[in-house]
């Protein structure tokens, strides 16, 4: 299974070749060719992993999307004795948010995949199915606070999903044009999770 | 004075051209000279206008800007007898979110000006300062509402105008991706207007 190991790592190189130059110059100045440059290998070995910019683009997403799940697990983990709900769905809005740099370079890569996703009907059902599946994520830990009387009585745990998804990605866009502090974006959220969790 | 109207004429009908443009194939699509194309004028006669990229992605901006001003105001004039803060506050939030198909394009031409102003030192004060008068003007209707006593006991106006733009903000980006009807979006904005005027 060696080969098989290399080629992921191959990919993962790849991805964070195409990471780099879309958090400086944007997604739009990366062609295969300066990604293939930038991770220093020939453009044809970069096809041979991924025949068109759309592949390389999408796998470089879920690449990072997963590093930032493992991220939500670690912190959860590592910060709550017994993580309940309240504290799972503060760690996912904190990762939404760019509270660091490296989530600022993050933010401004989906930001900018938003844009290519809403003028190419091709890449949509994909962008659609993960924002449907971290929505998803937060109903159910909004369900589980639901059955543990831990929720602010006549709340929808699908709708408060989406408001708080909603909230959090306003709030991201507000920190990364500079227009809001990244702890008071933070602290909003932690006033909103007040509400929704009765205090 | 007709040669000065005949200028901003001009101006706006490169405004409308570059708007088309970029409300299909986005703003990185549009160059001067596809510009000037659609405009139907050459390019020598588009720099005369605007003699940089930035210039008449500005000027565009703006000139878009202020008609969905106009909007709000027409819609505050004509569908309240006497406007109340949160009637105002509710219309610019419908002005915000892709309720019809104008509105959704404009919001996608504005996305992908905010991803170049993140790539792009020198475009962000002006978006910066859009973001904030805008902010600035959903805080003065706030603070208009806390002194009619309209406003639920304990908010900040402040504070207020940034969640709900905050809220706006997210839940136009869902819409646009299609993970949330209008008619749902404007339901929360709705829902959230409720809770900060006291039901």
């Amino acid at each position: 299974m060696p080969r098989r190991v290399d080629h992921q790592e191959r990919r993962q190189r790849i991805a964070g070749a195409l990471w780099r130059i879309a958090s400086t110059r944007g997604l739009e100045g990366a062609s295969l060719r300066d990604v293939a440059a930038e991770a220093g290998i020939s453009l044809g070995q970069l096809q041979h992993y991924f025949a068109t910019r759309e592949e390389m683009l999408r796998f470089t997403l879920e690449h990072f999307s997963a590093l930032s799940g493992e991220r939500i697990r670690k912190r959860v983990a590592t910060g709550y004795p017994e993580p309940t709900p309240r504290a799972v769905l503060r760690e996912i809005a904190a990762e939404l948010l760019p509270l660091s740099e490296e989530q600022r370079v993050a933010l401004r890569v989906q930001l900018g995949y938003l844009v290519r996703v809403l003028h190419d009907e091709g890449l949509r059902p994909q962008a659609r199915e993960g924002v449907l599946a971290l929505r998803g994520l937060l109903a159910d830990q909004l369900r589980i606070a639901a059955e543990r009387g831990e929720l602010t009585a006549g709340l929808d745990p699908e709708r408060e999903a989406v408001r708080l998804l909603a909230l959090t990605d306003g709030l991201a866009n507000a920190v990364l044009l500079d227009v809001l502090a990244p702890g008071a974006a933070m602290g909003l959220v932690d006033e909103h999770l007040g509400g929704v969790f009765g205090g």
